[in-house]
């Protein structure tokens, strides 16, 4: 099967490991017959310092067509995140109703965790993120600038549409994995939009008997995260909590360098998207070191969502052995000295 | 000195823990010369569950002449949080316009933190919440209710007069530390709220050239706090954002039963409200074992405020010197096995 993909580097680190890895995505095409024919977009930081613009306007259009989206990193310090973020990877979320964000939160075997008493294999769960409403909405606005009475709103907006698809997505990967989910709310501070939330966690709940739920709050998920983080098996939350609780799952995993997530349209009428958890990190971008690891199991998810089991699978396989392999090449943020290209050569004799 | 404190010791643990410092706090009072004078409220959710409110009424106007008040912990297993919540915490926070909220994050010797690298001594940071609006305000609603096309609003507020308060708190505060201030934003998502956050602590900056500021992300946040923790100084914070990285805080430096807070009215027409960081942990109250330092690093900032700088140093102190001293009883939060009192009875030895 052959697949067409838009391939996005972006900025930072992202091309280097974008480039870095297409030996490895040949490697999988001649092992399982499954081809990822990459289209690349110099979409970015250095094309809106350029051309004023980080796409073109009919940059969606352009998009639309293609099975599915590989993003390597956004984010420039020459340019307001504000600007990076809402004209590229924003308006795909949401212009491609990628309304699921599914975050693995996965400590390796070979890998160390900053928690002292958590080990390779003690952490497993994944997290749901809600991926195009919620406490992103671009809704509010500031008014009597400069003056005493001066006021900014920003409104969180959850529909009923998008709530209840990723909490019924979550629920519906805790049937898959050990049958618990945890709802993160804020509930008792933020009554408007967190009850809701809790209904409707409450109504779908109904549907799935054979799942556990938990409530917690965001801020006491952010504490168990670090004191019981072998607990939580599905985590299902709003954009912004998830945002939050995904950054803190990559952290206690070992490194933002291992970690994939994936942007699901569920309809499937346009393209899914999957990028790595971590940005452009322009303070290495250049040196050749960044790791590919989290790039390389987004590609792996993007596998396992276009039906391409096996060979996602011996991706995954791949790079846990690699990393459990105490000889094999790691990059500085695992505390090695291996190149990019190390990594990946390595990867590729267990392919 | 003699100063007139309301003392509402609220749910579960809050009581016991409350009633247990007694005798340390006469311990300050022969000590130092320095009296509070608790006056005893019975609020909370047992007078919820039999009165039907958490507090009377007039409950703001009972407590508003006093110096200060002391809040054990709110929250029970039979009410939901946004009724205990709502109705008698964050009441007190806005209507006496508690706009600062002061978490300290310390690690202190002889604390184990959950962070392998880390250890006494490394970690010492404390965080400035804005406390009366932002994602608090409770401004939204639901329309719709059960149709397909429901939708729930949660408007976060943020004014001028509030955010430069916060901000100018916090930079105040690092000029009298180590001179570097961190700003927590979301302003790649939030533009509406965040960049605006950005342009008051752009504003403030200017009168404090001293101080080093540095903008961090929320999500950046999360994870630096477990990274970098020991290169933080002074944080400032939204009320959301500042709500889940205290706790964030809390557990790295070793235990929830070790962080307390105040709430600051700055204007001092109200009274100021001093509370342990942790909840009511329904599970364990009645067992006399919730460790009671929290609540007495709580009332050490209530002295400070009071301007008994002496009396709060002491009992800084003697708090210090009791957890690095590991013959001293310590509760099961911090792996030892002693009661309450038992802490409470060895601290009165180090006053
Ligand atoms: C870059 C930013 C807008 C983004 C987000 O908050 O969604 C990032 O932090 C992420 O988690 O993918
Ligand atoms: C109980 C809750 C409303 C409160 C808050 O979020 O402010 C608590 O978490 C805190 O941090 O004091």
């Amino acid at each position: 099967m052959a697949y067409e993909v838009a391939s996005i580097p972006g900025d930072g680190i992202g091309p280097e490991v974008v480039d870095a890895i297409q030996p490895l995505l040949e490697d999988v095409s001649s092992a399982f017959g499954v081809e990822l024919e990459m289209t690349r977009y110099e979409w970015g930081s250095e094309r809106h310092l350029q051309e004023g613009a980080m796409m073109p306007d009919n940059g969606l259009d352009e998009l639309a067509g293609y099975d599915a989206i590989l993003l390597g990193a956004i984010g420039h310090p020459d340019v307001p995140d504000h600007v990076t973020l809402n004209n590229l990877l924003l308006p795909i979320r949401k212009g491609f109703d990628q309304a699921i964000c599914k975050r693995p939160a996965i400590l390796f075997d070979g890998v160390e965790s900053p928690l002292e008493e958590y080990s390779g294999g003690d952490i497993d769960f994944v997290v749901y993120r809600e991926n195009t409403e919620g406490e992103y909405a671009d809704m509010g606005g500031q008014e009597h600038p400069g003056h005493n009475h001066e006021v900014a709103v920003q409104s969180a907006v959850f529909t009923r549409t998008g709530t209840e698809r990723i909490v019924r997505a979550a629920f519906e990967a805790a049937t898959e994995r050990n049958g618990k989910l945890t709802s993160i709310t804020k509930s008792n501070a933020q009554a408007h939009s967190m009850v809701f939330w809790d209904q409707i966690v409450e109504e779908i709940a109904a549907e799935y008997p054979e799942v556990t739920v938990e409530r917690l709050l965001v801020d006491a998920a952010s504490m168990d995260f670090i004191r019981r983080p072998e607990e939580f098996d599905v985590v299902v939350a709003s954009n912004l909590f998830g945002d939050i609780l995904t950054d803190i799952g990559a952290i206690i995993t070992g490194s933002m360098g291992l970690a994939p997530s994936a942007n699901i349209n569920v309809s499937g009428e346009y393209p899914s998207m999957f990028e790595p958890v971590h940005g452009s990190a322009p303070d290495i971008a250049g040196d050749s070191v960044a790791n590919p690891l989290a790039t390389i199991l987004s590609v792996a998810m993007m596998l396992d969502h276009l039906g391409e089991a096996e060979a996602s699978d011996a991706l995954w396989a791949a790079v846990e052995e690699q990393l459990a392999d105490s000889d094999a090449p790691r990059t500085p943020d695992l505390s090695g000295s291996a190149r990019t290209e190390d990594v990946v050569a390595d990867l590729r004799t267990r392919i």
